[in-house]
């Protein structure tokens, strides 16, 4: 049965719609039937069908952060010009999630899903029910940034432009390694209780190690060192872990994280070339903007730029900021303006 | 009652004394009664009684790897020439410590020991027990590079020379952070039973998830990119985590580790000046070889940069190695002789 949990709700993150895109076979062998999509669309799509822009999600995050930080009037994404798709990851929360799926597939025992199954589940919302065949621009950060790079990909002729921020095309180790802690903080909680707990709730113990798993490896030393938590309206390192962090995870359920770690875990472009990231980063068309944040310990620019040294079409741009992956948030106007810059610059690339 | 652990004895660890220093007022207030330190030297104290090197311990180690990895005929600290005297921490497991203490304090209800706390005893133990007044040299990685400093600004007056190894004179908060992430990992397991667990191995799962996290942090993004665990025999990144790190923490007591882990929290030599570092760092008198090593998280270069800023006879020396943190085992040979190069250098001036 699923779990009853007030995050996931338009109340919280704005409106979104639901999207029944059918049965979809998953690239690690279970099928998720009837699966949903939970997505928000902003601007209209123009005569010529060439405004589209796509946004995916990250680890934790849904359309409404993405639209708030990252879309708006005057901005570099703005509906008045592009027809904006954010669109949340399967096992998110919105959608099709473990949280929310009834039936063999539900809750604990919620199947694996990919990078790729995600990006094969948003080409049929696109072109099935939204009618779009090719995209301006794919943007993502962190995990959105994975499934940019799937885009690109999978799907050469489709994508015109690519902006992966603070993500990789391939997981590195490192991240794979923090993914685990993660996962481990939560499944070892006694309230987890094997998946089947009656609440999320019940996990609070786990989510609440995780949210402090985050507080070592989101930010910087420099932000602690410097004491940035200050600007942010905290009044203590303390503060900023519990009034941010703590504040933000508390509320989320523990299996749909532990689906999207998997997810994050897992995510490569070379399984379409037996393992070869040069040859998989080299069917890339698009005109691609990699954009590592300076500060980034999950994807440090180094990691980005060895992958955009392997794309065409490709610029490295990047984002200096302070916060480290939590840059992604938007904490600091600099930052904005930095990544509004490279999108500006991206979309006005003829290609 | 304390519980037996196979892993803190002279088997493993190679031989050690017990000198009884008497009663210690703790700066946090508590008293150990009869504490007793955990010891082991090579070498001679020469007539002049001016070659004593003293060498604490860091977290989770203690006198046997320091001994293995940084004293013997032909190096820098060499027996031949120096007294050297190895000293494990308070709480390391091996002297007084939760695990072995009996009576009010043991166990679950160990007090809170200070860096400060540390040094104390082992002053006792070099003048009451082994007749040292003066050292020709303090040296001591990651935890015991604190131990090494708060030497240096507490007894400036004994104290010729000091080498903090890849550690530094403040805790800084990303450290805090990551100690804390150890802390709710060993206490959050059912096994832990708020510290009164009958067996060191009742926490096993606490302990597999607190390698697991020296795994994500102890060691370097490149380290784990490049495959470096290759070269050191594993067949996999999952193999080293298991093969190494949690081979070194499994038959480890958490109660020893969290009172260690509360210690080097708090290491801060500017107790001593009302949390003016620069004023603490300035009544240092010792010539000082700060030695950062280049790839650490945990005391990053810069911060090490920083402290040794502020110290009169001070030179900074960076350690080039790829291993993160985790060089301090001296994981290649490399490592090895750019320690040995910078305690030669040292040692060789004249003060």
């Amino acid at each position: 049965m699923p779990v009853e949990n007030p995050y996931y709700t338009a109340d919280v993150h704005g409106d979104f719609q639901l999207a029944d895109i059918g049965d979809l076979p998953l690239e690690e062998g279970a099928t998720l039937r009837g699966c949903q999509l939970a997505y928000q669309t902003l601007g209209t799509l123009n005569a010529a069908r060439d405004n589209a822009v796509l946004i995916p999600t990250w680890y934790s995050g849904n359309h409404g952060v993405m639209r708030d930080t990252y879309v708006g009037a005057g901005r570099a994404i703005d509906p008045a010009e592009h027809f904006v798709v954010l669109v949340n990851q399967i096992g998110s929360g919105l959608g099709t999630s473990p949280h929310t799926l009834a039936g063999p597939y539900g809750r604990a025992r919620f199947p694996r899903v990919t990078i790729g199954d995600d990006v094969v589940a948003q080409d049929r919302l696109l072109r099935e029910v939204l009618g779009v065949e090719e995209l301006a621009l794919v943007f993502g950060g962190s995990m959105g940034a994975q499934q940019t790079y799937e885009w690109a990909v999978r799907f050469p002729d489709r994508v015109k432009r690519a902006a992966p921020l603070a993500g990789t095309a391939r997981i590195y180790q490192h991240c794979v390694i923090f993914a685990q802690t993660l996962v481990d903080a939560l499944r070892s909680d006694p309230g987890y209780a094997d998946g089947w707990y009656g609440d999320s709730a019940d996990v609070r113990g786990g989510l609440q190690r995780h949210a402090g798993l985050f507080a070592l490896h989101v930010l910087s030393n420099e932000f602690w060192t410097g004491e940035h938590w200050r600007a942010l309206g905290f009044s203590s390192a303390q503060d900023f872990v519990v009034g941010f962090l703590e504040a933000y995870f508390q509320p989320m359920d523990a299996g749909d994280l532990l689906s999207q770690a998997w997810t994050w875990q897992h995510g490569d472009v070379s399984r379409h070339t037996g393992g070869d990231l040069a040859a998989a980063l080299g069917r890339i068309t698009a005109k691609t903007f990699v954009m590592p944040i300076s500060s980034d310990r999950f994807f440090p620019p180094e990691d980005c730029a060895a992958e955009q040294a392997l794309i065409p079409d490709s610029e490295l741009r990047v984002i200096e900021d302070v916060h480290g992956h939590a840059s992604l948030f938007g904490l600091s106007e600099a930052y904005v303006e930095q990544v509004d810059k490279a999108l500006r610059d991206l979309l006005g690339t003829e290609v």
